[in-house]
């Protein structure tokens, strides 16, 4: 069922999301926190945007040219028609397609920054799969795996351009060898707990293009209070009424 | 000046230091509580011990025979009166000579477990030196850096052994990318933070010689409360009255 959320923290803003097949997450706006966006900033691509929470939540922190890109079509038409009902398809491009034919839309080095929040999931013949299709898309490294979008973020960042990812905790060795394979220097990192006694469940990392070694460990982020609900720094984030799949 | 120190949360036991130019750190004491022991492990191998905390704090924690090996005579000599005064000699050997020299007292393969807490600091010829040279030595790569002490911990360790470290989280891909060359793969994080909104300032990882791919990052650890002092957490692994050089 396709139905009407408030996006958030932003006035009468909207998504659409379908509850039974794709929802945006915690991770997605965790991540559209954590990038840094330059002033001097002019185009930033948005990977794997599922129903575009991404985009549309950097609208509130860059006046660049926004665009974003997503291959399943039911995903991408809630998308566009949140983008449309917000009016900010001036300021986003939004794209149904691979990640894979980018080069038909943009020059190389195009790109300030890159976000993404790819398929969590590698994919082998013994892999859970959601019977539900739109699901397993996004969740398992079918249509695109890490060393894809990392490698096509090489070609496509300008030099200096930064990529950052939202992940799990264990793949962030596979995140750094890969980042560091295509030239792209972790610089970066932030944790994020559930709760301040609990392992971390969410990974953010950001790399730069020809950047210099040395990494950065922001401060944690703990996503909730020791009651279950959300915490004060999650809440002053996007809003005291709060509430998103995880 | 040399200082006879109370051991912290343990008994009777006592601590001798210089702090002229040595006093063993919160960095060392968080090693020796990071660290996983097993009930089968048998011979543990302390490198860059200092004036040996880390091996004196493990007798706590284990019956397994705890090796401590230090270079610097002066510093070692610390150590040694330190074991001595806790009749802790008959568990732990103390060895006074370079790592370099392992060969010489251990067969390879012989560890379960290995601990450092090695210099920090990377060593060229713009380094900023302490004028005192045991100091430089202590915490800079002069005598041994990091990949030596990786290479070194391969030869030594068993299969399946693991290597901890306490280090600073800026050298963190620099620790990956030579645990791998080594074949020591990161298993266990952990990400200390001065306090919950700092950047973190020590990290603590555990490679698994021969182990397989798969990091679990743990619980952040926030060592000062807001009124700047130790936090419970702290206090609860060191006594209230904990108090060392940083």
């Amino acid at each position: 069922m396709i139905v009407k959320n408030r996006l958030l923290n932003f006035g009468d803003n909207v998504i659409f999301q379908n509850n039974d097949w794709f929802s945006f997450s915690l991770d997605s706006l965790l991540l559209s926190n954590f990038v840094k966006i330059k002033l001097t900033d002019k185009n930033i691509l948005d990977m794997c945007s599922g129903n575009a929470p991404i985009p549309m939540l950097l609208t509130f922190r860059t006046n660049a040219k926004i665009y974003g890109i997503e291959l399943q079509k039911e995903v991408f038409d809630l998308g566009k028609k949140s983008i449309l009902e917000n009016n900010m398809n001036n300021q986003i491009d939004f794209i149904n397609d691979n990640i894979k034919n980018l080069s038909s839309y943009f020059k190389s080095e195009y790109f300030d920054v890159i976000t993404c929040n790819p398929p969590y999931f590698a994919f082998n013949k013994d892999s859970y799969l959601n019977d539900n299709y739109i699901k397993t898309i996004a969740r398992h490294e079918i249509e695109i795996n890490l060393e894809e979008i990392i490698s096509y973020s090489k070609v496509f960042l300008k030099n200096g351009g930064t990529l950052s990812l939202v992940h799990r905790p264990d793949r962030l060795i596979q995140i750094i060898n890969l980042m560091q394979k295509y030239n792209i220097e972790p610089k970066r990192m932030r944790l994020v707990y559930p709760k301040k006694n609990k392992a971390a469940n969410i990974l953010l990392i950001e790399g730069v293009k020809n950047g210099n070694p040395g990494l950065k460990v922001l401060p944690p982020l703990i996503t909730h209070d020791n009651s279950g609900g959300y915490s004060l720094e999650v809440k002053s984030m996007f809003g005291d009424d709060f509430n998103v799949a995880e």
